[in-house]
């Protein structure tokens, strides 16, 4: 079976592409998984992509797929700020773990510059727009040692 | 079709006039819904009212109404202090958002005295009991700029 | 004898629409004193204004009304935020109080996010223009028990 | 009708046994649950146990067994240190409550520190494993006036 | 000429008698200029009592005495906690100044705990009711060096 | 030998039933001797009590007893929030420490909520009542794997 | 008419070369008005200074010219500090504003680091002692355009 | 028998008139307990004064006079910003509580401006030198409703 | 000519491979600019590469490209904490900016987690390893429009 | 010979002109360094300008004119909230020492209200563009004693 | 008679070489003793040691000495960063004052960063073993004037 | 070849003797690389000195040393409060590391007591004059085990 990639999406990302263009861009969340799947395949993964607004949803896909996904691309959005209870759960994940944020947070409110996923993930890239979930797809590959042949 | 108001009420408001009648009062969520009914159809709108105790289902359902519904009237309870996933969806919404608290926040624990959606509301009040519903409604009217004929 | 509601306002609304329009509207303080007078009558009670720049002028009114006035109505500007005496006398005051920001102070500079004076209140209504002076003169009327008959 | 005691269990609790072993131990969830009954029991009470990764959840089973569970025995993980809405539902159980964490959380990371719980429950016990349900259970017998016979 | 204390008192002090009386007493206004009078010509001097609730008033009154009082004693009441410019005028004084609080200031609101006039002060005497204006009164006393005969 | 357990008390305990027994209860050092002696002896142990008002003293006990004791349990009292030598000291010890407080200190000044041991305890049981004693007994033998045969 | 130029001076600067000369020097509150007079001339500018102990008279003196003078010159003295209610007033002002303190308040106690007026001011000017006020009318007279021919 | 008051003086208070006389004045501690015993014996009261280096002979002499002296006076000396032991020794004491400092406790390093006996003392004496000692047991005399006859 | 982008590195990343190879890996810095060289080129952009231990060698080389290079690639290493002027400087920059750190600066000490450049870079990329490089050089590339044909 | 003043310059103000127009004005360090000149030829001074991005540049600089210059004028850039290495340079210069800043620090990011100059200088002057330069050389040319003949 | 040396030792040293050997080493108090007695004789002085668990005790050892030891070396363990009364004590010395810790306590918890003592001492040497006693024996020597012949 | 001790001394100590004699004495920096010298000379080490005012130079002369130098005396003068890039450097000496400061810093403005350099260096002597360098460099030849024969 081919392995996967856990893509994560957080509270109102459904909305990507409508909410705030200036801030977020004219992307869909359509366009963001299309890309994960895309720059999955190419480094030899499938995708399991998940967005809730619900934070038990979010809570409960990972750990169904804790284990078993070969790595995890999350944005969690506006948990990222106040979820303890992700932070737990995506410490348990057995592969890599990358950060995405498509604003630059750091240059908003001051309390989106706090993070509690960020000093458990492996890499964070912030502001890159929805090309940053590509790096984490690659990221993630580089670290799983599989290259595109 | 009659425009309408959307009225959210948070976690544990479902016990309003069990829960705490010193400091909630004894009307109960239906009296508040009620309330806002009446005074809306005074102002020419309809309302629909939710009240959730999951966060997820207060995010869905502000999306599916956010640029529908005329003005919001928001009572977030507990999430008020803690949800960063309210206040983006909020963000977005397109008519008027009132912030209204039956008790008076500022008379409580420090951990009320801040809200993460009175800075993008366009007005709060506080410690009005559930007048405090009435005048948000009102002056949603007022900024619609809908007055009763 | 009618009783009566102080609506008092502090230093800087008398230039109440001509100050900062962005910010404040349009409304002059007279306007302020005539909606109060107008929402008391109909609630059976009369007003009695006070405004000044001088904080000492406005202890000396509260002190004169304090056990009279049927309830305060106080916007007290920018000593909301740095008065300990105004508070001292306000929570003296036999009747109910409201205190009412025109602008939402919650959305302004930090340093607005306090003030001496909410704790002390039974409500707080900020960012309704001049009508939350009207809220304010409606809620004190519910709170002391006359309603228009 | 058996008087029953609550047993509740938050996010990633679900994962007891399997996550961070060294962290938690190697008991499951079950083990838990049990250990509950069994000490219940022995104090003659029955108990209803709700674990769920959703604060929903959580909140809508307080609010079923609020006055009619003899007490509460409550490990809501993560959501100790974030949920004001848990706290708002508990503070409103008729019955002792005992708060109860596996680890010690003092001795971990910092955002850890603070319950949200503590200062309204009757009792706090962490670091003792899964044994600190039994002593939490024991305690509410203690509490309520029912001992062993 | 017989030399003079000044013995100052700030906003509300007027009120004593009147406000409070759990917080502050029954004792009125007139009776601590008296119990003032009393204490010091006890010890040789006269008084000269200003109480205001205008700032600017108890400043030129400072102004007009700073050289020429032999000392002073202040109770500057809720001015303590946000007059720099009192604090500005004290500095000046010539003789001893001594800080009053009729109530535990300490056992109060936070905000009260700090004091802008209490590292300028030779002394600070809180919560001896009136009694300590006596005290402020005999310390100033003994520091000029005079005694009753 | 029988094994035994460390029993210590910090200032102010001597009072206990004497001093504020809505905060403390009514039962008094001698019960919690008792208890714990009777608590160790099922848990096959015996115990060694020692109460103090001075530091000192606590810390000799300690030092007499770090390698010998099989556990120790520890109310500091007071000491937990200030004395970092009783932290230095207890760190030494080679078996389990359980750290109890017969009060929710959580729910009482701020200044009560930091101890200096609780993160180099074992575990940590507040608010229990004397209860937190047999508790600790209980934890510690049960870690030293030692159970009533 | 020619031009003038509002020069505002807060409380206790009429005590200026009598109060503590070795931090505000041995010139008067007349010679910083001579001052600005004579420079004020030399840039085709007349002066209107206040000087007031009280904030209220400050206050209405700024109302009065706030459109009409062509720039203010303000050192509020301790107000700086402490007052919002100034701060309220010189932002609506429609000339430049220019910040002055004669001594160094970098120097000086904490509290006086910070000032509500600098953020709205044009530019600061501090420890030039008197001649501070000069620099001041200077830069007013710049940014009005008006140089001396 | 007479009734006495307590009279506790902590750390270093024995070296008074030697250290730092230009702090604490040439007065030594004989001097005080020989005033406290004077006016002490004026109010009709005996003294029993303690002195001591050590918190444990300071809590031991607490817990034998705290129900029979009429009242404390206590100048805990350096134990005042460090020991809630004390405090919790003398939240206990049955009659008024007077905490007196010599120097001017406000006007020195920061840590000396919190006391943890403040809030729960009756009254607070700073900086009236060995005479605030006086001025403490005649306080306590008026509060314990024994004047001179 | 071959539009560039600048690819600056600060302080200690000339020791890239032989520093902390647990924390920065085992390339090196002439890795690192190969790797920007190969990405660059693919993306039809030049490099310059600058490293530098001298702040002023950083702030020169950026007052020269700012205008010309299409692109800043910057890791500022240890400056990124503490440096204004290079904030100062890349301010001023007419391309994108992107913010490169090897390691995850979140997972480290607290005083790596404030960056003077994140708020006005494009985007920051944390955590990636040399990789980062690239993913920087492709998001400029993105956006400035110039994709590899 | 003549004496001389010290004009420094910190980093990127070489770009003076160039680089954020809007903040900092047109004018360039040419024309300051001219202003210096000129402003202090009429004060019968010469002037020695360093600029540097070099805090180590600069340090020399200060070093060998610390006691040659008759006074400094510095403007160190963004050097000023961070180079503490500059304050011990520049608190061995034996004349007076006037810090400038052309734009208005304190309407800027919260790092620039802090500088680790201002307490050791004899003035600073903030916001008056460029002529705060001429103001600073006429400070130190009063402070000095030199007026122009 | 021979000058001597007071050496102080704190809290738990007596467990030296006992305790955390990996932190203080092997070296046991009465090696440190031996050391201080022979560097102290290499320097011409005889040296009193006394080590105590008790604050009061080392309390009195210091009165005793105070004015009689020609220096102090003292490690007060954890007193260090909780005593006032050491500190106010040893202010009162009239030879200098050496503050030494064995360990690197700027290595460890953020409670042993602050010292009650360094800014009262002379000199402060840490992290270098029982070593740091020979130099603070060596520097007093030094700054007594008294090197060995 | 005989090994050697690195001394490297920060900005403005090239100054010593020279600057602030009160505070750092009348050594000059001559003085103390020959009391290096002379002090390492005795335990068989040669010295390399390094002064300077530039960081970049520290850093490249730490890069050059690093792995050659049998150990490291750090006087970094201010930039021990300000540069995470040495103590990035700093940080992969193989040797011992022993910071050294002649003044007592604890003693000095706020900002002087926190160093970037305390936590990862041995040792820490400040206050010891320039004899701190003998200390830092025989401790350090203990470190490394070479004692003078």
């Amino acid at each position: 079976m081919t392995p996967y990639l856990a893509v994560l999406n957080g509270p109102n990302l459904n909305l990507l592409g409508q909410r705030q263009p200036e801030v977020y861009g004219h992307d869909t969340l359509a366009d963001v998984e299309a890309l994960c799947t895309d720059s999955a395949r190419a480094a030899g993964f499938g995708v399991r992509c998940v967005q809730s607004n619900h934070e038990g949803v979010l809570l409960d896909a990972i750990h169904e797929m804790r284990t078993k996904a070969a790595g995890f691309v999350v944005n969690a959005g506006a948990f990222t700020h106040t979820s303890v209870a992700l932070r737990d759960a995506l410490v348990t994940v057995t592969g890599p773990l990358v950060e995405v944020h498509i604003s630059n947070v750091h240059a908003r409110e001051p309390f989106r510059h706090h993070s509690y996923l960020s000093d458990i993930a492996d890499a964070v890239i912030v502001g890159c727009g929805i090309e940053g979930y590509r790096f984490a797809v690659e990221r993630i590959a580089t670290l799983v040692g599989r290259h595109r042949a």
